[in-house]
């Protein structure tokens, strides 16, 4: 497939990078995308859970989604994944910013109907997300399998978009008595809370202690 | 402008919502949104500050960026919204899954032209991030203004997506001998830093003690 994605950089090329090892941390740090495509010209973005295997972006959902039918299918889309790093708070409205680390990934998804890379492909998506905790779940069952849809995408046309660091104030607003600089935004897990149905004596694995 | 968005939730209803006040409080808790649009037939999904006033979300950018002329000119879009609140550990991988609240709005937006509305709406943008910061700033240059794009999106046609609690395991699951329950997720302020540009003895001011 073509993709006709514009990736240039018009304004402030200083924040783009095509640096392919960037953008497998920016997904590996993510929890979730947005997944941006269009359906009877109305745009639609949606936000969807995530994994990565390899050069390949996995999606994952009800087989009975529209959603997921209409990229299967290969419906053009964007894949955004965002990290908000900080507010920068500059001397004046006009240079305050965002310190964040942003990847788009354009093209079309494809089903994955292998089931041993399907299978793969979902233990990815569990493991993305609280890395330990696939050992402890019990197989998935072929109904379940056949219940959800796998779809990867190729990040072969990616553009990533960075900023970081302090402010860049106008000299001439260097000497305003105010506080100035960067106040760093991370997504931090709180206190677990245990399912209401769980037994007292279950206690919190090893591999969430470091999420908490 | 008639907004052809599908709004329905076809599929588990019950995590759907129409409400304005939950609309509301969802903008007001962000930092950033996700911009979908279509040119040329490719999707773009653009991570965007943003603000409200009142029933319109307001985003900015720059009056030479393509992006907001296309906008401004009344491409259609979809602003996003997602809080990911936390990751729901069931007992199993098909029974994970996650807690958010999501925010769609459809529909195109409009420039605001007038100058004492531009400058609130700017003003807005700054206050949303940063409560309290504006008092500090100067008031920011004619040039500064006019340098700037302003845009109004309408908050009517939206769709409210979200999940709260514990995770829904199947009965013959429950009695697994593993965790189960939700760890909480939230974007945390960390430890403030200073510009390296700063005289020592300005001390952060008490609205970003909060943000601590």
């Amino acid at each position: 497939m073509t993709v006709k994605a514009d990736t240039r950089l018009r304004r402030l090329p200083e924040r783009g990078s095509k640096d392919i090892r960037l953008a497998h941390k920016i997904i590996d740090e993510s929890r979730i995308c947005h997944v941006g495509f269009t359906l009877d010209e109305q745009p639609y973005v949606v936000p969807m859970a995530l994994g990565r295997n390899g050069d390949r972006i996995l999606l994952h959902g009800s087989v009975v989604s529209r959603l997921m039918t209409n990229l299967a299918e290969g419906l053009p889309c964007c894949v955004t994944i965002t990290h908000l790093d900080g507010l920068v708070l500059a001397r004046s409205s006009f240079n305050s910013s965002m310190n964040y680390r942003s990847l788009m990934v354009f093209g079309a998804a494809t089903l994955v109907t292998d089931p041993e890379e399907k299978k793969r492909g979902l233990d990815i998506l569990v493991e993305h997300l609280a890395p330990g905790r696939l050992a402890e779940l019990r197989p998935s069952t072929r109904k379940e399998l056949s219940a959800t849809t796998l779809l990867a995408l190729p990040l072969e046309t990616f553009s990533i978009k960075n900023r970081s660091g302090p402010p860049g104030d106008a000299k001439r607003d260097l000497d305003t008595p105010i506080w100035a600089g960067v106040i760093p935004l991370s997504l931090e897990p709180g206190q677990p809370q245990p399912a209401p149905d769980m037994p007292d004596d279950i206690a919190l694995p090893a591999y969430l202690h470091s999420s908490r």
